[in-house]
């Protein structure tokens, strides 16, 4: 399965393409979109949609993911980072495919085992994961760590079963 | 010429197409986009994105307006706003229309006069202003101001000209 992971914003907006198969995570393509200043911010809303549209059209994804939630404190930050997801998650709406949102927290869990881990761990681990030695930058590691921490949910018996009834259905292998 | 007005909120978006011809406004289409509770955000996206683009291509207008700023002062909700923008905005940018934005009080004072008008104000000049008996909801009736007030932004000799330059280039009738 082909996931596309989203690290939106209205400087840099990362993504990352991986494949998900036999439990391994290969990296298809990743990158980031650099926003240029100095233009209006829906100019910066049209250039997020359609290049976002265009590596959504190339890939093909079955699922996207999106790191969410906001921890700042400031107004102007969370409406300029609304904007820039709105506009990633409505080029998905464009083609249909949903999307999925995971917490910073939840992210960093799944790709490091711990959910309070550093940016340069969050990083070092998608590289581990991915097998890429080059180095890569921040944006664009929190993309691919969204998409593996989409893949690993979607991993049976390691759903966040929030029941025994969710964990049933998350194990079926279980049962006795 | 037509001109789209939108309101977006991730609860109602509101909408107001209106002609601008010889000074005078005509009501074209006007309305409110409810979106369901109990959905995802990334769905709620997808709604607003889809229905304001149905929205450009019934219509096809040549500029589109949207109300910026928010004066809040919950992150939450800042960033909710962000993604209702976001989408309304996406959905202009991928029909290639160019988006103006104007602030609350640039709006009201465009309509009614004074900056600090009462939502109920905008409502009534906005009925007056379109010859509209019915009653109208108030994301709708802001969002047919929004329309308005860029209407009536790109009057010639009423522009915002912040220098003479740009007051000779609204005014080209005054150079003698």
């Amino acid at each position: 399965m082909l996931i596309l992971g989203i690290d939106p914003g209205t400087i840099k907006c990362g993504y990352g393409c991986i494949e998900y198969l036999s439990n391994t995570v290969k990296l298809i393509d990743s990158g980031v979109i650099k926003i240029p200043s100095g233009i209006t911010m829906p100019e910066k809303i049209g250039i997020i949609f359609r290049e976002i549209k265009i590596k959504i059209i190339e890939h093909k994804p079955g699922q996207i993911a999106v790191e969410t939630s906001f921890f700042g404190r400031n107004i102007q930050s969370a409406l300029k980072l609304g904007y820039a997801r709105g506009a990633a998650i409505a080029a998905a709406a464009d083609t249909l495919i949903p999307v999925f949102e995971y917490s910073p927290r939840e992210i960093k869990k799944a790709v490091t085992g711990r959910g309070g881990a550093a940016k340069e761990q969050v990083s070092y681990m998608v590289k581990l994961l991915t097998n890429t030695p080059e180095e890569l930058i921040i944006d664009e590691s929190d993309a691919i760590a969204t998409a593996i921490c989409h893949a690993f949910s979607t991993r049976k018996g390691t759903g966040s079963a929030k029941s025994w009834k969710d964990f049933v259905k998350l194990n079926p292998g279980k049962i006795v």
